[in-house]
């Protein structure tokens, strides 16, 4: 028989991992809970039109789509059968998909429930989605999202608390030195404007987001390939070489935008966010303006977020958001802004275990493991498990009356900090030996005590 | 356009909701560890043959299959394509498959990952599992599972730790009076041995578990359709009929099986799990002895658990589990004896709402809303939000500055507790407002003062 396998792209994960993915998970819903942020949860598929034509047309084609059930072909029509087309067959054999981000399905939820809500709605939704993407590094079919959404409110102070919830998380977990790194699509749209070309906004900001990768020289080329011409090129150099802190790069935006009333409103909204985030503080991050940042341009229309790990791990992107108004309009909801953050729990993973900050504790399966040496002791240390237990301790009785080495290695083997041994000796005193099993020290005391001991430890 | 659904037998779980689900798989989670069981989690989907042929024909067509990707038509023989049978042209076009329960994962991951792993195995997985059954009351297309499962130890006394187990989590979610009923495959075994048909076993068990819903006579005139003489069924008769306290049916048993030594066995194991109970002591649940109970008889080979919700809300049963050896044998590795109980989500969460169990505490999603009287009042306000959400509270700012009536009925909405009040005078005087929503009282003191003030509240 070959030993079983998963499905590509996809994981198990160890004890060890769950703990500390759960730990990560933990530490972020606390944080959106003090925020004020309330948890849903939506169903792992739903129904085909709900996904399609929401994320493009790659998008479609790496959502995962479910087989109907039973008798799938009896209703698709012959001649359509025979044609053989797997892309237009989909649709009569599968009425149901894998979710493919958390975004969509809560632009449903607020549309389904829009009468039960009350806005400004703040969720939150942390629940895994599956995209048929070829898998590679750090690239997975089945992925957690982590997303904060408000919906409902315009006001910049929605995005002045996003700052501080990046901040209070990452701080929470003790990762010092991330950047909050800040765009604005009207800015991007400024820039098109002031070169003449609001059409190639896109285009343009396309190729100005590779600035940091292939260098000035590389984004001039591709955007006069787009067709932008050397004389806009020109007019828009300062934003090349945009320099010093936020309100430095904030003052020359002003000049550069001077003609642009909608780039203006870009600056004049990150001021604001800017201006406020000095006022509070901020515990461990840094918030910066970035005026390459364009992900997700299509979609928001304000304020754009990206989270850079701690310079020392070169690991890029840990989470992301923005504005995007008209969040809910593909479900036929109008009028409804809605800001976003996300946080990437794989990439915040890889960060932790980088530089060391999983706390210890986390991975402790087993604290205390009694030894069975028989039905009769087994009895009197299993009453002590259920004691310990009861106190807090993660406690177990070994179940076999095996060797003594044999469950000496199993405790090894859980990490188990204390091993209790009550023997036919022990049983007939009341007493109890303690091995402490990272010292090997043993004390010998009754066994009402070792409660005590332990906690006193 | 049309008002968005999600597909049949699925939810979206609100607020609320979630909060309340979470407080019962929190304390499921708490208790497995405590118990020195460790989490793991698998795959959503896993390779069709992982799945295939573990579940009966039944099972086999309840399992939901995900369409390949791509061209998926293109490597179909065209012969077979020409057919148009559905259920052959399935495993051409498909080769994963949403899991359909937490057990053959779990197996599949022992076998492949056997050699990182320290036996006996305690794991638990929570986590959902999806069946295309016809949706009706209570069921569902995608539920939770909450399993714990040892693999590796043959002892009884882990059959006595489930008893705990189950005791220790009705305990802290405080539904008082559970039943935990048990029975033994090898009892089963004895009676269709004492009838002297141990080819009709599965016949006879299932008959026999209608006994409670469709009485004596009934039963017995399914067992006559299956081909049990009427004098097996006399012979039988005293099952029927058995009285008394778990100790009283022990003894019943033992003369009724007397000349079964599989019976034998099978009352022996529960005799002993029986005593060390008694020893151990339940906190609020209560053990009891019943042998028609036949759950999952093809399945369990030892022990089998079902736990029924108190009397007063009829409900059934919210759990169960019981020993199969070879759990692992279906993927090559023999001689794995395993045991595990499940907790019926759903279920439980239908119990404590009926009985109104949950904490009120879970449903707060916020209790302090700052009131937005415009931005230099909002700086302020904001904050103190930052203070009290550092001490733990859950707060936030009302993003806009719009009319107060409208803050207010919002804080209502989110059932806050407290309201706070910072403006124009107040900022001048360095002081707030604060306002507690149930009493309607107000009281000004310093700003710096209102985390004590909620504090000793």
């Amino acid at each position: 028989m070959q030993k079983p396998s998963i499905p590509k792209g996809t994981r198990d994960f160890s004890p060890e991992e769950v703990a500390k993915r759960n730990y990560i998970i933990q530490t972020i819903r606390q944080a959106f809970e003090s925020y004020g942020f309330q948890p849903i949860e939506t169903p792992s598929f739903e129904n085909m039109e709900t996904l399609m034509g929401k994320y493009g047309e790659e998008g479609d084609r790496l959502i995962f789509k479910i087989l109907n059930s039973g008798d799938f072909l009896k209703d698709v029509p012959q001649d359509l059968y025979e044609e053989r087309n797997s892309q237009r067959i989909t649709s009569q054999i599968s009425e149901k998909a894998l979710r493919y981000d958390l975004t969509v399905p809560f632009a449903r939820y607020v549309v389904q429930h829009q009468n039960e809500i009350a806005f400004p709605f703040k969720r939150y939704q942390i629940q895994p989605v599956w995209r048929a993407d070829r898998p590679q590094k750090g690239r997975y079919r089945e992925f957690y999202q982590c997303d904060a959404d408000v919906v409902g409110a315009r006001s910049l102070w929605q995005e002045v608390e996003f700052v501080q919830l990046y901040d209070s998380v990452f701080t929470a977990l003790q990762v010092k030195g991330v950047t909050i790194k800040m765009n604005h699509r009207k800015i991007l749209s400024g820039f098109a404007e002031i070169i003449g070309a609001p059409d190639k906004l896109i285009d343009f900001t396309v190729a100005l987001d590779k600035l940091d990768k292939i260098g000035k020289e590389k984004v001039e080329e591709e955007m006069c390939s787009k067709g932008i011409s050397t004389e806009a090129i020109a007019k828009i150099q300062p934003v090349f070489s945009l320099e010093g802190d936020f309100s430095q790069k904030i003052s020359q935006l002003k000049e550069l935008l001077a003609t642009s009333s909608v780039g203006l409103e870009g600056v004049a909204d990150l001021e604001f966010i800017h201006a406020q985030t000095q006022q509070l503080g901020l515990q461990t991050a840094t918030l910066e303006l970035e005026v390459t940042l364009a992900r997700g341009l299509n979609y928001y229309t304000g304020a754009i977020f990206e989270v850079a790990a701690p310079r020392e791990v070169s690991l890029g992107s840990i989470g992301g958001g923005g504005r995007y108004d008209e969040l809910t309009a593909i479900f036929g909801l109008k009028g409804m802004s809605g800001i976003g953050i996300s946080f990437g729990l794989d990439r915040i993973y890889l960060v932790l275990e980088q530089l060391g900050l999983f706390p210890t504790a986390i991975a402790k399966s087993l604290e205390v493991l009694c030894v069975n040496f028989g039905d009769r002791e087994a009895l009197v240390s299993f009453g002590l498990v259920q004691q310990l237990r009861a106190q807090g301790y993660k406690a177990e009785l070994y179940p076999e009356a095996t060797k003594l080495k044999k469950q000496l290695a199993y405790a090894d083997s859980r990490k188990v900090k204390y091993v209790v041994l009550i023997g036919e000796a022990e049983l007939t005193a009341g007493t109890a030996v303690i091995k402490y099993m990272d010292t090997g020290e043993q004390a010998t005391c009754p066994i009402t005590e070792i409660g005590k001991v332990i906690s006193e430890k």
